[in-house]
């Protein structure tokens, strides 16, 4: 096929996807319900309890720490208010700075800004599509000195109070090398697992490896609340420091009205957990549909002369969340007109987020060098990826 | 009954009480839920969106404005998060004085610390239970001064961008009175309504008095979405810019992930929403109900030595979200004995919030003085509001 002129070369990308998905619009990504979701919700009315108590929400809570093997998960409104309480428990002030990878959606850095500190733009690295943990350490020995307890930037004076590694599109970063950097600098984790329930590393779920992880039920995530996100620990202090913040730092009284500190409300309501609950009896199968769909999207480009589809890195298991196709280095310049002639034709290819570095409200903050975040961003393109297709 | 003795009186009260209610446990305020929001939802899961984007969001949206005769409404996961979006859409910036009165639900101090602003608590009046118009003239009058187009706190320094009156358990603040204060002073105003869905005042509906009003739909409210809020405006750019705000500030576009400031995570799904339309179908029905409950407490508390209720201020009307029986104030001493009583009893009795300006994370911030507020948190109690009982 190296012969064939550029625009049969897209048809015939065009034409493998529609071998998979079929004709019809397709979505990025869509959920799958049905009616144990009715049922679920039906419930819920008839309990009379809808809002921030009811028993749909400890029990999605008890079944997701059951399901990742934590000791608590303490349910949120949305992965973004997740990762805000998250930073906040592990103690990030205003004025730090918070390592996160500049290949990440926008809430990541959203949620450092909202505790006053810092957005620092690391790199990732191709074999995971997440921190680099060489990279890391080289960045930190050029800009970064330990002062007590503390490792501060040398070029601005903030502490550099935390690491948040984000699994993208649900491939597990590789925290063995992670953990051997950030634990050599004293530089503790927070991993955003929005986009990777269900994935794992060296058969340990993503998501509990850092004192903290954060999840996202989104809509177009691998199970769905409608909104909603959720904080998993096991450090059972943490999830109550966690509830605590997530229901305005209300102290328990029987009548009185006592917050002691500056809270938010971000807890789950009962009818969003009652949809999750329904969603987690579909994750096991969807988790094998989201594997089939790989394995067919694989078959299928194989051969193809723009690229070919990224799986999961050694030594994990991905939940393949989102599908995702890296075109080759020389067609790079083919991404604009893929995804063009894609959304026109009803098929919603995405290619990766703007990296954060280059976006207005993150410009001119600290940051490593970026190759592999700006090659991935010219080269990767996210395909229909519901567990429905397969 | 002058001459009973203390454990007769209260018991007398707790009597009057379950006269109305009946037996069994009563919470302060619990929603009706049937059929209608079992169809609604389960509509909501068979049309497969149940997240951010979705019919019954644009459908509760677009009731809400024309139930409140404004032009338009944003629906969110919270009040507090619209009153956050509502503070920052009207310029509230870092380091600003926002005047909130201190006898309110800790959530509107709490959005306007997420701007980082500084709450300026005032007090309120005996008439409305909400902001005192003159005792705020008199307060801006001893403490601030016009510099420029800028009102500023001539102790702290600090502009005085913003006034965010409250209506307090659904009784409508004389808007017209705080009017004639904050344009003389040119200080905006964003309303607080989020617990006055259907109050109004001069036949104007609360929450469409300023530029900007936010509703709560929490479990506990007079309709509820699970957890959620509302912005209404009658200025369709503000509008815009909330639900930009709101949405990750994400810029339009069929693919690209550019956003241009920091943003929110902040709609309200559309499953909540779904239950929303539904509860918009029992509104005018609710509102009656309550009424009715109100003339209820009102009748079977005619003749007690202990207070009276509180009813609708004049020139308003109430959609009496929760009933408010105030002490006399040589009775106020029974207050902790009455509600100790009641919550044992199955009955969830409240006082007012503690005072804003007395809590630990508000304490120590610029204030006018308080005697209505800290009088009404010696006398106010909450009796069982729901809708249901009547």
């Amino acid at each position: 096929m190296g012969g064939l002129p550029r625009v049969n070369e897209v048809s015939d990308f065009v034409g493998r996807i529609r071998d998979v998905t079929g004709p019809g619009a397709h979505p990025l990504h869509e959920p799958v319900l049905g009616e144990v979701e009715i049922d679920f919700l039906s419930k819920c009315i008839r309990s009379g309890f809808v809002s921030s108590v009811g028993e749909f929400v400890t029990t999605f809570e008890e079944q997701l720490a059951s399901f990742l093997e934590c000791n608590a998960v303490v349910a949120m409104s949305s992965g973004t208010a997740a990762l805000h309480i998250a930073l906040l428990t592990m103690g990030v002030r205003p004025g730090d700075e918070v390592l996160i990878p500049s290949a990440t959606f926008v809430a990541t850095a959203n949620a450092v800004a909202y505790c006053g500190a810092v957005p620092h733009f690391i790199d990732i690295e191709w074999e995971t599509l997440g921190v680099d943990a060489h990279a890391l350490d080289t960045h930190l020995n050029a800009v970064a000195v330990r002062k007590g307890d503390e490792v501060v930037n040398r070029n601005s004076g903030r502490r550099i109070s935390l690491c948040v590694p984000m699994h993208t599109f649900g491939h597990a970063v590789n925290m063995s090398a992670l953990h051997d950097v950030v634990r050599e600098w004293g530089i503790p984790i927070v991993e955003d697992a929005a986009e990777a329930l269900g994935s794992s590393f060296q058969n340990r779920k993503c998501g509990t490896f850092g004192l903290v992880g954060v999840f996202s039920f989104n809509g177009n995530k691998t199970i769905t609340t409608g909104g909603g996100g959720a904080l998993a620990t096991n450090d059972r202090s943490i999830a109550e420091r966690a509830r605590h913040l997530s229901t305005t730092a209300k102290l328990k009284h029987r009548w009185d009205f006592i917050h002691d500190e500056i809270g938010f409300n971000y807890r789950m309501p009962n009818v969003n957990a009652a949809l999750g609950c329904a969603q987690l009896t579909r994750l096991k199968e969807s988790l094998q549909s989201k594997r089939r769909l790989f394995d067919r999207y694989d078959e299928i480009f194989k051969g193809s002369n723009l690229g070919a589809m990224f799986s999961e890195p050694p030594d994990s298991q991905s939940n393949y969340w989102l599908q995702t196709f890296i075109l080759h280095r020389e067609k790079s310049n083919y991404r604009d007109e893929i995804l063009d002639r894609c959304n026109s034709d009803g098929l919603a290819l995405r290619p990766l987020w703007a990296p954060l570095h280059t976006l207005r409200p993150f410009k001119n903050l600290p940051r490593a060098e970026m190759p592999v975040t700006m090659d991935l961003s010219l080269r990767a393109i996210n395909l229909p990826s519901s567990a429905g297709i397969a």
